[in-house]
């Protein structure tokens, strides 16, 4: 199962020669190829849940809301390319009368940037790998995509790009719209990365793995558009009148949300904040008590346990760092034993090591002494996915002077939920500032993911042979900037 | 009339400090301001001409209509500030009932990065320097700016910093909205693109200086996005049939063109390409005739001329390189004599040095025996700012097949013009695949350079009043997606 770099330069060539006919398909019929995708997955039936569990631990009631999510991306895909607003259609017509000199005619679309590599996650087999966000986004703007698949994963990941391979043949696309390649080490996707045909890439995983594939990408002769998804602890601010009104219930709510999945969302809360009260210490005990007797899931492979109780046992081992619990321990191997620890914002403050991820059901708490405290904690934070507020009206003043903060640490914000959950719509944001990613101009979930794989062109004085479909007059329902003003059509 | 790094970092606090406050001025405001700049720079009056005229050697007349363009580019940032696109505006309302779970109200807009960094070029000193289009484009985006002058004309940038000054206290904005800092060498750049304040770059300038700067930004220990602007030949595709019924004149037209302001555009046709016949020999005559007659202006600086020399003698060294045409020697310093070479295809393809940019008035030919040998070049030259085919309709076939591969090439495609104009509008696109940019993604030049400076923030299940005012339900004239449907209100 593992692939060698000729197969890697292989499909490189096979995409690099399918991207001009494939970017030509119309809205309808790229639509329609995204869509056949989701009903091939669909049809692979429970193999592919049974595959998935027994490949990545994971429940299948989780992995069964996976696979709709990962089919229902690609059906919302399918709705926004043929809508069309992606293609960033600009007019300004000729002003043959303008003086000192007359106007041209000049014309804009997005065209797609080229192949894409996309590298599968560990932690979502489907939603985020072989025919996940990434691989969705890019073929929904046009690119080929070669996967390099997640090697925790590698049969489920078969099973997906077949049902891919299959949608592609009855679309009647080159094959090359699609590649799969694979291979335990580093070396397979650091050839990937460096293949000239490539044009863009799409990481999901750790900082050492997103920032070393930076780093290949930014040396090529060519440099090009990395979108690594990395690191995030996704603040969450315990706001002093829900703390008081309700401590012990967020407390224990907090218990179950970073205990979802056995924490290992990229989006699992693992920083809180508080102001020192009865409020906080409400919190503290309810947290404490749940968290005590969470039961140690099945993480997804031995290595991210082993980093995990690493990264657990350092906060443990910290002089400057509380315990306030570990969960019960689990039977079998690779267990998550959940952690929840307590520190100082002055300790916080001093070593930037409190404030790095650890991926699982481990989460810190600050406790600030004031406002003034929590905002410099905020302020010491790195980039974030997510930041979220529990807060009661009451707390509005002090949320309203703490937004403009969030707001450049994160790319959501949210208010009395927990992050956890990551909607695929319009309005999603997952994203967010260094190093919660390495680009935070873009998202990897939602539709606005499909900016990512784009460029603008412009077309001067062309005939309207020559033109793209898209940019004739008689387009039929293109969304447009025409001279500076939308138009429907 | 050299900063020192303190006071580099003095410019990059204030900016920070302002950012805050600029940023969340109301669309109409941000407008008036970026007017306000334009008035102001127009009632400098006749100084600002005479003072660029002085420094940089352009005729009074170029400097005239640049600063047209200057105001004129400001204005249309103010008119899409105000229409609000940009904002790039999405509402996906809550969905209280949906089963399994409810869906959150989510709200996206885009916001400002933060304080940039911007390069003034040394062959626009008015238009792509202290307040051209990168601080024009920052500016509306609601990003601070600190330029670094151009030390070709360290006085027209005080001019026009002292114009930008006035604006800000005259519209009562914080002064760290806008930050000037100058020095010959690399110093004060180096040290500006490294302040741990600044969110972007904006660069125009050489190949060299733009991948040093995106190095020591890459380097950070928070990587900014960078929008170099740095070398492109511009192809001129000279089509068979256009050959045939028009070689002699298409060879006046272009001589007139590569010597236009000696030069010195980034837009500069610097290579030709035609396929061997009577029509190509008739453009080559007519060329070369007109180009040994060509005068010789004064190019900007010591420093452009002499690296305008050196790269004209290699090719004219070259031992696979014919001179068509030396231009007429001037009188008096930095004299940029026209030049003109022709070469084979497969010399061109054999040593990429025939395809680097020679900043200046000099263009290279190369001699194609078929259609394709054209493609074959096409395909081997860089990323570049435009490409341009001169065509007749009886070319529409051959454009056709080329055009796919001009797009993967170019930010610009044009017909029958040259490429020098560069309109200041909203489907404009002045910028391309590496090297002509560090970032394809984007443009300097039109509206849509605005993008270049904002990035995404998705807002989950806040209430009206912690919501900003453009995401708010009774928002006026915001155009959106709701739902995932446009929507202008």
């Amino acid at each position: 199962m593992s692939s060698d770099p000729t197969e890697v330069e292989t499909a490189c060539l096979a995409a690099e020669a399918a991207f001009d006919t494939y970017r030509a398909t119309d809205r309808e019929a790229r639509a329609v190829f995204l869509e056949r995708i989701g009903e091939e997955i669909a049809a692979i039936g429970a193999d592919l849940i049974t595959t998935a569990s027994r490949e990545s631990g994971l429940p299948t009631a989780r992995l069964e809301g996976e696979r709709g999510r990962t089919i229902g991306q690609l059906k919302m895909f399918a709705g926004y390319v043929r809508a069309g607003y992606w293609m960033g259609v600009r007019i300004d017509p000729a002003l043959p009368e303008r003086a000192p000199l007359p106007r041209p005619d000049l014309r804009l679309r997005m065209i797609p940037l080229g192949p894409v590599a996309v590298f599968g996650a560990s932690n979502f087999p489907l939603a985020f790998s072989t025919a996940g966000g990434d691989t969705a986004s890019a073929l929904a703007a046009g690119c080929p995509v070669v996967v390099k698949a997640h090697p925790a994963h590698p049969e489920t990941g078969e099973l997906v790009a077949a049902a891919i391979r299959r949608a592609v043949a009855a679309c009647g696309l080159p094959e090359g719209v699609f590649g799969h390649v694979t291979g335990p080490g580093n070396e397979i996707g650091a050839a990937l990365v460096q293949d000239p045909r490539i044009a863009a890439v799409g990481f999901t995983g750790s900082r050492g793995g997103g920032l070393a594939l930076a780093k290949l990408v930014q040396a090529r002769p060519v440099p090009i558009p990395i979108y690594a998804e990395m690191s995030s602890i996704n603040p969450v601010l315990l706001m002093p009148a829900a703390l008081a009104a309700r401590g012990a219930a967020l407390g224990t709510a907090f218990a179950q949300s970073v205990t979802m999945g056995v924490g290992q969302f990229c989006t699992n809360p693992g920083l809180l904040l508080g102001i020192e009260g009865d409020g906080l210490t409400a919190f503290e005990e309810a947290a404490t008590a749940a968290l005590t007797q969470a039961a140690a899931g099945k993480m997804l492979t031995g290595g991210i346990h082993d980093a995990y109780e690493n990264g657990a046992n350092a906060l443990a081992g910290h002089n400057r760092v509380e315990t306030l619990a570990r969960g019960l321990v689990g039977e079998g191997d690779a267990r998550g034993q959940a952690a929840f620890f307590a520190t100082s914002a002055e300790a916080f403050l001093e070593d930037p090591a409190l404030g790095h991820e650890v991926f699982g059901p481990s989460s810190i708490l600050v406790r600030c002494k004031d406002e003034a405290t929590l905002m410099s904690v905020i302020a010491a934070a790195e980039g974030q996915l997510t930041a979220t507020l529990q807060m009661d009206p009451e707390d509005e003043a002090l949320a309203s002077r703490v937004l403009p903060l969030l707001e450049r640490k994160a790319g959501r914000i949210l208010v009395n939920g927990w992050p956890t959950g990551v909607e695929v719509t319009h309005a999603m944001v997952h994203g967010g500032p260094f190093p919660a990613t390495s680009d935070a101009r873009t998202t990897s979930v939602g539709s606005l993911a499909i900016d990512r794989f784009l460029r603008p062109v412009s077309y001067q004085n062309l005939s309207a042979a020559l033109l793209p479909p898209e940019l004739r007059d008689d387009a039929p329902n293109v969304p447009k900037l025409l001279d500076g003003v939308a138009s429907l059509g």
